[in-house]
């Protein structure tokens, strides 16, 4: 059975339930729509060292949910010039036949939302979300504190940090999963109030916005707090459910989620 | 000797060697210009504490970097509706009859960046200054590795941790550093190219952007790093300098630097 690079494509769009922006950011970045598919990679992070994993791996067609080229807008690149980090990297994608497919706006449409998905399974609290928001997941848990929390989904995901802005004591019971950037004050402020939560998990969230909002909350007595994880760490675990989902649509291509390191080593 | 609010604003301004733009976020946003100013507390952020400490303190004038409600844009307090953190935060502000001057473009455009020369004063790394660009400031230094500089940074500031993109080994020599948020991919990454750069050292930038550029870099063996201390790490030493120097031009009022905590708690 032959599948395109254009067949996995359709599989990967089709089951986002709402219209994706006209300016949509997904698409096919490099590489030929009619090739033949001889293995993906799934990855949250199209980076040097994934494109090399995808190489090695004979796998030709690379599924990232970020641009390869260090900025959500593709015309940043116009900007790079001779960089040669940047030359590098496009160098390795042509040379290696890489299709590059990036997947932000469909992924973050399917319903529920297939990043939030990912890491709700990854942190087994399938069984607490209660509602899912366009831009957020309510999990609703026994009452615990933010720092168990805190405690528990490093412990989940294995990571070696994460940050609370807020108090870590603080009784927590209702909790807003935003994944990626969505951790900003315009997204995620208005959700203290309107879901009564009293916690925001996010990937990242400008350090002035959020953050400066919880500990503002906790000064005053209140229990909002904001448990910041990584950008990369709330979303991979999206990416990763993908890649057991094309395994069971296209049982004949080899698919591998890729193992990438953290992008921070904290000193 | 009477000095209002009004005098200390002109003192604020006056050293902006540019013209601040025409939208700047600068202003008196809350108390009366005419004020006799009883005391000065400056801070990266007017925060809840800050702002009860200022009240403490019998300081009737707060000279802040970023504004009160949680956002660059004041607009965004529109969106805040009753929200409870933002009314208990305003009606402080108002009953203790603080004014609350934003001192943010104008200290950017200061000869060289008031903020930037703060943070190279508290490195002590005045020496190794050798260039001043509007965006940023080139450190040249004695070689060393990127893990040192990370060391000296932490300790110098008084840091618990600080995050390393990229190869922390690397050899290190010719620095930019980008205080607040400058440290985004359209600010950083054509540095490293123009300005020859082995580090960049920055407040925050969004998490896919200049890190990624810097794990990438590592990866095609190159000494591109980026180390991120923090965005009110990196700007509230400008804004203890500003407290010296309101010090030293009116003696008569008693200034102070704010002491605030970390808005994170490293778990």
């Amino acid at each position: 059975m032959r599948t395109t690079v254009r067949d996995v494509i359709a599989a990967l769009t089709a089951p986002a339930g709402q219209p994706v922006p006209e300016q949509t950011v997904d698409g096919l970045l490099f590489g030929d729509p009619d090739a033949e598919v001889t293995g993906i990679v799934t990855a949250f992070m199209p980076s040097q060292r994934v494109l090399e994993e995808a190489r090695a791996a004979g796998a030709n067609l690379v599924i990232a949910h970020e641009g390869p080229f260090f900025s959500h807008h593709a015309a940043f690149v116009q900007t790079l010039e001779d960089d040669p980090v940047w030359l590098a990297k496009r160098n390795l994608i042509l040379e290696a036949g890489l299709a590059l497919y990036r997947l932000h706006d469909h992924i973050h449409r399917y319903s529920p939302d297939g990043i939030a998905e990912g890491l709700i399974e990854a942190l087994d609290w399938t069984r607490f979300a209660v509602r899912h928001l366009p831009a957020a997941a309510i999990i609703v848990r026994e009452a615990t504190t933010v720092r168990a929390v805190a405690e528990e989904v490093k412990a989940r995901l294995g990571l070696p940090f994460v940050r609370v802005a807020g108090d870590p004591d603080a009784p927590c019971r209702r909790i807003g999963l935003l994944v990626g950037n969505r951790g900003g004050g315009a997204n995620a402020i208005p959700l203290f109030g309107g879901e009564r939560l009293d916690l925001v998990i996010c990937g990242e969230s400008p350090e002035w916005e959020s953050p400066e909002y919880a500990r503002d909350a906790a000064r005053q007595g209140r229990a909002r707090a904001v448990l910041m994880i990584g950008h990369a760490e709330s979303e991979t675990p999206g990416m990763r459910l993908l890649a057991r989902r094309l395994a069971a649509e296209f049982p004949h291509i080899p698919v591998r989620a890729a193992d990438e390191e953290p992008v921070f080593t904290w000193i």
